[in-house]
């Protein structure tokens, strides 16, 4: 007899989904029962951390990755990780063990009550199967409606008597079910979007995180050299899209809607790429759009084209359009714009690091295709400007501002990529949020460079309350904090990294090494 | 000109509410804008660890406490704590910073998209206020309704610029209100209650949280001690509700349906207060009731009684019904029952302490009021039959089993019972969900004495998998974890005891102190 379980695991593997990021509890236990030995299980010590691995390895590979919580608790915790998942459109699986089915209604310890509707609305879809019969088939929906455009997190709460039940006949068809998205536009779609791009005198591209999901970077490229376009980031970066020495590239645009349409002056046609229009932060008021400025967005989601205030959409595949794109327009006689000048590299002057100085060691150090998980909210401009990122799936950022991604988020990069090396930039504000990651990249010892940028206080909300005129608002600083004693108290080999040579030497020898390593280094507090 | 940020404040202080608990981000700032000199804000490094410090203060203080989350990520982070927050009938009013409003449907950077939606099912009422002169008024429903009967969270998400909005007219009103609750038992709903409890000839009384909630804990003793009934705790037990060394106490009652009607045998009538009929965990069918009894529940929870799956039940005040009732029963001619006996202190063995080692010394050393607080799920029947304790307030337990709540709700008791000492017990396990709370006892130097009992596993876990038949689960050990260098590292004094002498030396000086201390004491593992 086929069990619930049996088949569920077969749905599993037939995706690939066997890589088990999770925190146990008393209803999960039968799920693991007679865990196979062609699938892993990562172990997270809190469930924020474990989203958050989780959406770091969906997003470096790509692919779905499954988790599975413990219950209302355990999915609680680790809904903070969510905002950021659904923001990243991040394919989570996300299962969570329910009590027995006859012990949900009377409130039994750990029945998550109204299931579906807890992790709402950070998921694209949620349900409790209605009977064991058709946790496979829901298990299955999971994955599919995941892994469509728009990607996105689902979420799926499981009796954990459901799993011994016999299998419904049929089953078996699931595993060979294909569900493939199509994006593709129509000729006229297309031949109208290369005649604007070909009439526009001064277009400009802006590219967002999902040209990066969609490993759409070098087609990016092939449009803007077609085209000699500047190319910008879309604001709140939380991918690198374009390689960040390309003559092209301009930087990142500010998260305002006055300083966008400031920087983008003089163009006459704005294409977006993978982004939404805008993911604005501070409100700074003014025009959405340069005078003469069209726009015309690119996403792969409904959601964000709907909602714009401006411009023109096509929902569709990133890839295939730009791919598409590229065989209809003709070279321009436009020159290429000319390469932003490189920074001149900082001295190094007494006391705290500059943060400038920290990314010029990294700049120099680190691995050509090493990539970079940052969250340290303070120093994100004088990261772009520093350190050069060459390759898709270079940089990964919270995607909502949620903090808690970072150190979780490397190791799951890592899991998902072993062949490169992940350095996590990390504010020491923001390291609290996921610290328990650190246990876990020792116990499964992954070769991640924790660099902890430390200077006290929350370094962007200093700035905020300076931007919103609160200069005496409490809680904005975390002084005595000792990064070195936490990560050895989870286990990761940490050291402390006074001044440039000795942040060299240690990054040098972390990088030489093949276990995580945490180098916490003092700083200055700089602006974003 | 009255501000919507001054008239929400007069609220807060009108209802006390004059601790803030909170981690704050940008959409906060201008809440936290002249943050007045009578207020108090307590700073937590991660949101987990600000509701779980909140969920103690209240459940303490036995008054309403405020928290203030950072928008869709820092409410998402919290929500794991909702879930023993809203089966403690924890009053928290949570505020959450939203976005200025005009940049919510863009979905800005920190936009809480639907925010009133998104901390369902766990708080009795979410919302976010329509407009900004609507702020105070919704301030004061939220706190109102947090604060009646059954208590617990409630939620409001309030855009940023609504601050400075000049507030409605007549917004004076509100800090004149005064809303209560009734629950008195008519004369005839408390005469039949009465008779059916005089009349019975092997009554038991069976007490759960919310009589310590109701401080009635001195009348559940008179009303044991005029009918002469044994009294046990009801299963899942948060809270202490009765002196555990009284002659009428049994213990608690296990959570499984077959164990509760076996050691409830022999009773004909069951009288359950404040505790739901039951929270079960394991599931052990059998009969609800032993044969011949009837049972007769005192909630202040509607929820509670109706869902209940036997038995007659009564909603209303707690307190008020069993001091009513007191006055209406006459003593009965049986015996009192015999105390249990003590339990033999336990000797040393070499290697790991026994818990139970650890309890005999807490009980030996602990000031007589001392307030436990207790996330160390495998030692649960050993810690209540080793520790004595004899105070309304004297422990607290995570009502969900929401892991995360022991050490930030133990920073919470503190502060809101600074003249009775803090002793936090928390398993290895347990303590990385709320690890960041160290930093908030260090900070604000509270003097919890945090003992960690370290086994390196799930304990409570590898019994259920016993339970379950799953010998085989991934995922059950956290070896490798060195508390003492993760307590330095949060700046909290910290030391390790590896035996029964060391551990009474540390525990003594820690409680002779007035500073927070973790005790790190290796443990062998085993069954709640």
């Amino acid at each position: 007899m086929k069990t619930v379980h049996r088949a569920s695991y077969d749905v599993l593997r037939r995706h690939g989904l066997t890589t088990v990021f999770g925190n146990p509890g008393s209803n999960e236990l039968p799920f693991l029962k007679d865990f196979p030995d062609d699938f892993r299980y990562i172990l997270g010590l809190h469930e924020g951390a474990v989203v958050g691995m989780a959406d770091g390895f969906a997003l470096a590979s790509g692919q779905p990755a499954f988790v599975n919580l413990h219950a209302a608790a355990g999915t609680g915790n680790g809904m903070g990780a969510l905002t950021n998942a659904w923001y990243s459109h991040s394919p989570l699986v996300i299962s969570a063990g329910q009590q027995v089915r006859s012990m949900i209604g009377v409130e039994a310890m750990l029945a998550n009550v109204d299931a579906a509707q807890l992790p709402k609305p950070l998921v694209k879809w949620s349900a409790e199967p209605a009977c064991a019969q058709d946790v496979p088939r829901a298990l299955s929906q999971a994955i599919h409606l995941a892994s469509l455009a728009p990607k996105g997190p689902v979420y799926l709460s499981i009796p954990y008597d459901d799993w011994d039940q016999p299998a419904a006949a049929g089953a078996e068809h699931l595993v060979s079910r294909r569900v493939t998205g199509l994006g593709m536009p129509s000729p006229a779609q297309l031949a109208e979007l290369a005649g604007r791009l070909s009439r526009a005198s001064h277009p400009v591209l802006v590219l967002g995180p999902d040209v990066d999901g969609a490993r759409a970077n070098p087609l990016a490229v092939e449009l803007a050299e077609r085209l000699s376009m500047p190319v910008w980031v879309a604001p709140s970066a939380s991918r690198c899209p374009f390689p960040t020495r390309h003559p092209c590239f301009r930087g990142v645009l500010p998260a305002a809607i006055g300083g966008i349409s400031r920087l983008l002056a003089g163009h006459d046609l704005i294409l977006v790429v993978g982004a939404p229009v805008f993911r604005y932060h501070q409100f700074v008021p003014g025009d959405y759009l340069p005078a003469g400025a069209e726009l015309i967005q690119l996403t792969v989601d409904p959601g964000e084209a709907a909602r714009a205030p401006v411009g023109d959409a096509l929902v569709g595949d990133i890839f295939l359009t730009l791919e598409a794109l590229s065989g209809m327009l003709e070279s321009c006689s436009r020159p290429l714009p000319e390469a932003l000048p490189r920074p001149v590299p900082r001295g190094e002057e007494p006391g705290p690091l500059h943060p400038e100085t920290v990314f010029d060691v990294l700049d120099e150090l680190a691995p050509e295709d090493a990539i970079f998980v940052k969250e340290s909210t303070s120093t994100v401009s004088a990261f772009w400007q520093r350190v050069e990122m060459r390759h898709p799936g270079s940089y990964f950022f919270p995607a909502a501002g949620g903090l808690g991604f970072g150190l979780p988020a490397a190791v799951g990069v890592q899991l998902a990529q072993p062949q490169r090396r992940v350095i996590g930039v990390i504010g020491d504000g923001s390291a609290n949020y996921g610290i328990t990651a650190l246990w876990t990249a020792a116990h499964y010892r992954l070769p991640v460079v924790f660099i902890i940028l430390k200077n006290g206080t929350y370094g962007a909300l200093r700035w905020f309350a300076g931007v919103l005129d609160v200069p005496d608002a409490p809680g904005l600083d975390v002084p005595g904090l000792d990064f070195c004693q936490l990560g050895r108290g989870y286990g990761v080999r940490s050291v402390h990294a006074a001044d440039a040579r000795s942040l060299r030497e240690e990054l040098a020898r972390a990088l030489a090494g093949d276990e995580p390593v945490l180098i916490e280094v003092p700083t200055l507090t700089i602006e974003p």
